[in-house]
């Protein structure tokens, strides 16, 4: 316990120096989540801090089994207030929660995991947001990535998470390689998605406990990356162009570890 | 011929009157095509008009072998001076081309098609820039698409589609769901992708021409794009969440019937 109110307190200092710099309002801002369906998981999750509730009339109606489930008061204000609240990039759809970061597990604790991904310096928020959706989607728990070069989590993660944020682990190491190492000590399987492979990940069977390893777009697996796994493939395509989006084939490799794990049970 | 000379005409009107509202340097602008995957595959394209490169000498020196083989001489300017041209937001990496539209097939153009995509408004140009590579990647050779609600083809689109705008065509229906009647007419199994379908997607077979129909995500399929679908499916998925961004649903839709073919072959 007391480890865990350590690191609840670095986030939020984190937090709060982030605050003062980009202003509270900042959709990058790490305590703001927005959206109705990343507002909405959060409100459900118990193990989620909530200090306020923004809403429109509209948002709020829309919400409100939600909203009256968790017992806090929303504070209505209009579209515009909200706009300039959040930023007036954001889509947030009519609310928005401002919250505390969720306390997150250690490496050792996904022991018991069966799937997770690991991300080498992926930092585009919206793709580490598809990227969580698509692991709760496909019965990954975790999401691993480097405590820099990685997206605060929160804003626009959360929003392309959409609600995935409150059902995977985002655990965040100080080094990848060691992560890996740590993985592998435990009985992990890693694989590393690299499209200039001759392996073919639909031809593997994912019998153990699997972590899937995927570069940032253009750059790939960093060197001690892919030396930190167990092996090394791609996924099959046929067309002109071999490449895809990292969210894309982050889905397309969790949904061909399921689909393989039914057919060889 | 004549009747491709009039589409580029009035495709060109349409450019020039949004030009004019929005100002040519912005990255909605239906004539500008920047970052380096995209810019290059379009200099190799050659049924790709290009008007102008602008480019930083370092972002020309990386595409010079794409921009010798076009014979094109860039217009070398500095980071922030093209920031301004496309727009402060827009990744362009140092080079934009300012094109014209390409000439796009009719309907009736894809009868040789094995596989198409059919997107009912899904609005988000990264989304549909991602489902494009995800086409080109999977031997998609055509988005089917509405005239209105949907982004225009270019800027954050082929951006995100990082090439593939020049391999995969863009179709542009009136009427979706007199265009899905056509489709069927010419022989493809045209089935809708909903979540809440009984159906699973991986336990089809795709021996024919088959179009894969995506909704906007909240929406889903509207009920005449429904109605013309000769089957609806879901995905298989095994999580708390179901739900996928359409992209993401899209590639592992595309890659299932890839995977399909190559296993029933």
């Amino acid at each position: 316990m007391a480890k865990q109110t350590h690191k609840r307190d670095r986030r939020a200092k984190t937090a709060g120096s982030r605050s003062r710099r980009r202003g509270p309002g900042d959709p990058a801002s790490p305590n703001m989540i927005y959206g109705l369906h990343a507002v909405e998981a959060a409100l459900r999750n118990p193990n989620r801090v909530i200090n306020r509730l923004f809403a429109t009339e509209n948002a709020a109606r829309r919400l409100s089994p939600a909203i009256e489930s968790r017992g806090i008061a929303p504070e209505l204000l209009e579209t515009r207030a909200l706009d300039d609240l959040i930023g007036g990039e954001a889509r947030h759809q009519g609310i928005a929660v401002e919250t505390e970061p969720l306390a997150q597990p250690d490496l050792v604790d996904l022991s018991d995991s069966g799937l997770v991904v690991v991300l080498d310096q992926v930092t585009d928020p919206q793709n580490v947001g598809a990227i969580l959706r698509s692991s709760a989607a496909f019965g990954a728990s975790a999401i691993v990535t480097t405590e820099r070069r990685s997206p605060p989590i929160t804003g626009v993660l959360a929003k392309a998470a959409s609600g995935a944020l409150e059902h995977v682990a985002v655990v965040k190491v100080p080094n990848l390689a060691s992560g890996l190492r740590e993985l592998g000590q435990m009985g992990f399987f890693r694989i590393g998605l690299e499209t200039s492979s001759d392996d073919i990940l639909e031809d593997q069977v994912f019998s153990g406990p699997t972590a899937l390893v995927f570069g940032a777009e253009g750059k790939g697996l960093r060197r001690l990356t892919r030396e930190n796994c167990d092996m090394l493939c791609r996924l099959r395509t046929a067309g002109k162009l071999a490449s895809l989006n990292v969210s894309n084939a982050a889905a397309i490799a969790l949904h061909t570890v399921l689909i393989n794990r039914a057919q060889n049970h």
